[in-house]
């Protein structure tokens, strides 16, 4: 692994704010946000450095440590840039798994919680299903609502991904359910069925998933989760039937026939699969797809691939899930990456988490259950989190985030397909949209030291699949960061 | 139902600082933590009041609100009283379903995010598993291991419940495997295998658990809870096996016999089922018992059922698991329950949620994956709510909340059997430890019936299992309290 960009920068170099610019422009002009250094600054020769490992050994003591990277200060992480403990600032295009909007420590966010109000929202904790605050008709109609997907009026607030998944699932299998029963109330014989985790009171029903697609890690979540086997090795599942997602040939338009093929062949897998469930009495209720498969390796499709697919969806009665966990907020260009899709009807349930704080999922009424208690748990979410949601969605809009999106997006994008020109034998298949990007790498030990060497030269990004590297800025990454990523991306492709 | 007490009190009672006393003792002395009115207060003929109605319609709009009991004034409420929107402020032995320890708006909750560092860790939420925050070995160390059930020495965070219980599951799992694998690595079987949810990678292993538990709603939780079928009806479920919890006759005391029998019957039928699974090739891998089944109507058993459930577990190579999502947190007069039942060794799993604000387990070693990835997902917890932790600890200590449940428990207890005793053919069975008590009902719409009218008489109480009344005050609740919600019971039995 080359090193050798570390400590190209001036040891004592200063990130006080009044010696912050980048390109000439004075940070608090070119962030509206908060100040930034002007560019990454990596100070120890192996990041973690020595600190970040001092602290990991301590960490090991009470609880397994094999995935951490390094330990970020957080009061010093700020806009695009986190800190580390070692006193490295890393340009972050993976801001924790996608989860953060507006990057670290925005002065907004930082003022939300001097409102005595929701103060008291944030410690006052309810049991949101029971005694919720008088504000939540209004939060929840301003602030979630405001967001939903187009043609879904309905709105279940979770806490996590995996909860998001695993309700919206069981609200699919009462829908489904309710559907076969009609009028007719639950029987005796299902009543003490279920009680004892036996059909006909826990029917065999089954979710359709795509392999390479990632949806959650707890029981339910899991068995559609098929990225990566040790995500899954030694956990029981659910016998529910798995297509093929599309493994498309890029670039797009110099392959449109094969590719088409490729959908033809997966779709077909999901209407004979949704047959031989049915004949294996295992009916499937609901089909769950992401919009991109992110986990298992930015994989896309088309939208003729959704179209397709909810075609087939409603043919068979069955419900669909797209799952926004890591597409939703607004990285795609589009508030949900779905509405890249033109789909005919609304799809039937939206899940989202990460980026909007809290979980939760959208729908439609038939799918929320008219008896209480089926779809419930102690918090059903969290208010403090729906706060921040609140001023994340109106900062977006006052710093018209998601055109800022859209403009660094195609810098990066554009960027990347000329590093793919320039290093044909390291780089292919630059993919996605808006800032939501990914570019593969010849194999995965390429990609491996690709990560490794460009945190070493101040770029955080992350690896995802076998061979991709994933691209995750907060929307208030600009045209600038774009750039310095760029440069930093072909001086390491360079050392290879 | 009556509604005898409503309005027994002044319309104008004013519950301004300078006037709120209890028993004359002025409030600011009497509750070292915040002031409450003297008294419940209730307003309006019905609870839900107009305002209540109001916003339900408006919620319902978005989301079922079949569970929702009434709107809170979340700014208003104040220590062990939740004010609603229509003026009532109820005295809340019920506490978001047994979640808020300190009860509303205490003081020192208010103010700990004042400080910037505590603020910055609330905006800035990690990928804990990743980029934890320089404070987060510190964090662990001083405040969760710091409430370690003795004889665990590992924390997993999670973020509630349902999470905790599931990734237990999961490292239960593994553990279990990793048992019979020894050092060989996964056979490549395992790796394909698992990938769609097929033996021997994803194996068919199970978890054992009791009638009338209650571990959560996802779906391997809910494979475990049995509590109302209306939790489980229509959703499909592991075949996993399911024993009897011991149901036993009161007073403890005069039925020392029989209820040994009891035990005795339960713990064979574990050692059965364990045997049986395993024929069915379905081996049973652990035992989730909670110390108090909580949600399946209080149902208690004795210190010696759990030292030999946990004989029969490390006899049959078994993992035991404690769920004290409930009853966590101090309110048995214990910071965990199961610290009652002098068990020989530490359990294998403890998972937390609720009161402590996030969810979690520990564990020992055994219980922590060799490899990374196996246990996490993005957040992994939420440092924003270990900040909250931290505080409500040093609030239990610096105000000897635990004498205090102590305390007030013991005058709780003791008068809710005087009222057994005064009314034979309405009430039976109390029991419970410190403030975590419970009394049955001759029937489900008699303790519909109290709970609703003891409400409208100014005390929140909630139901559980079919003729339950379930008592989870604050750890803050004194013995005055217990006064106060005595008398009005008192009332509201001769009422009927």
């Amino acid at each position: 692994m080359s090193s050798f960009l570390v400590n190209v920068l001036p040891k004592a170099h200063t990130y006080a704010r009044s010696k912050c610019s980048i390109y000439g422009v004075n940070c608090m002009k070119a962030y509206s946000t908060n100040w930034e250094p002007k560019e990454p600054i990596v100070r120890t020769k192996t990041i973690p450095g020595p600190k970040s490992a001092e602290l990991k050994s301590q960490l090991s003591a009470v609880q397994s440590t094999g995935t951490v990277q390094f330990f970020a200060d957080y009061e010093k992480s700020t806009g695009n840039y986190i800190f580390d403990v070692d006193g490295n600032a890393l340009l972050d295009v993976y801001t924790q798994i996608s989860s953060v909007p507006l990057g670290y420590n925005h002065p907004r966010l930082l003022n939300i919680f001097k409102d005595e109000n929701n103060l008291k929202t944030l410690i006052n904790r309810p049991a949101l299903g029971v005694f919720p605050g008088k504000e939540w008709p209004d939060k929840l109609n301003s602030i979630l609502l405001n967001i939903a997907p187009k043609g879904l009026n309905k709105i279940t607030t979770m806490m996590c991904g995996s909860c998001s998944n695993e309700n919206a699932f069981k609200s699919i299998f009462l829908w489904y359910q309710t559907k076969i029963r009609g009028e007719k109330g639950f029987t005796a014989e299902e009543m003490n069925s279920c009680m004892i985790n036996m059909p006909p009171g826990a029917p065999n029903l089954s979710i359709l998933s795509f392999k390479g697609a990632f949806h959650g890690r707890t029981l339910g979540a899991l068995s559609t989760t098929h990225s990566k086997y040790i995500h899954k090795i030694d956990v029981p599942s659910f016998d529910w039937p798995i297509a093929s997602f599309p493994q498309y040939k890029y670039p797009l338009e110099d392959n449109v026939a094969e590719n088409k093929k490729e959908d033809e062949k997966c779709l077909s897998e999901v209407q004979s699969l949704i047959e031989e469930y049915k004949k294996k009495d295992k009916p499937v209720a609901g089909v769950i797809v992401e919009p991109i498969q992110s986990e298992g390796g930015d994989n896309e499709a088309s939208p003729a691939f959704f179209r397709a697919l909810q075609k087939i969806c409603k043919s068979n009665g069955v419900a669909l899930l797209i799952d926004e966990v890591q597409t939703g907020g607004g990285s795609t260009g589009k508030f949900w990456c779905h509405e890249h899709f033109n789909l005919e009807y609304p799809p039937d349930v939206v899940t989202f988490s990460k980026k909007l704080q809290l979980g939760g999922y959208f729908h439609n009424d038939d799918f929320a259950p008219k008896e209480p208690y089926r779809i419930f748990n102690t918090w059903m979410g969290d208010p403090g989190k729906v706060i921040l949601l609140e001023e994340i969605l109106k900062v977006i809009k006052d710093e018209k985030l998601m055109a800022n999106v859209e403009a660094a997006g195609k810098v990066l994008k554009q960027g990347l397909l000329n590093l793919e020109s320039e290093f044909p034998q390291l780089l292919n298949s630059t993919r996605g949209r808006g800032t939501f990007l990914a570019v593969n790498c010849s194999n995965s030990k390429v990609r491996d030291s690709i990560v490794s060497t460009l945190r070493l030269n101040g770029i955080q990004t992350g690896g995802c699949g076998e061979v991709s590297i994933r691209f995750r800025p907060a929307l208030i990454f600009k045209e600038a960061h774009a750039n310095i990523v760029l440069d930093r991306f072909r001086n390491v492709l360079r050392s290879l």
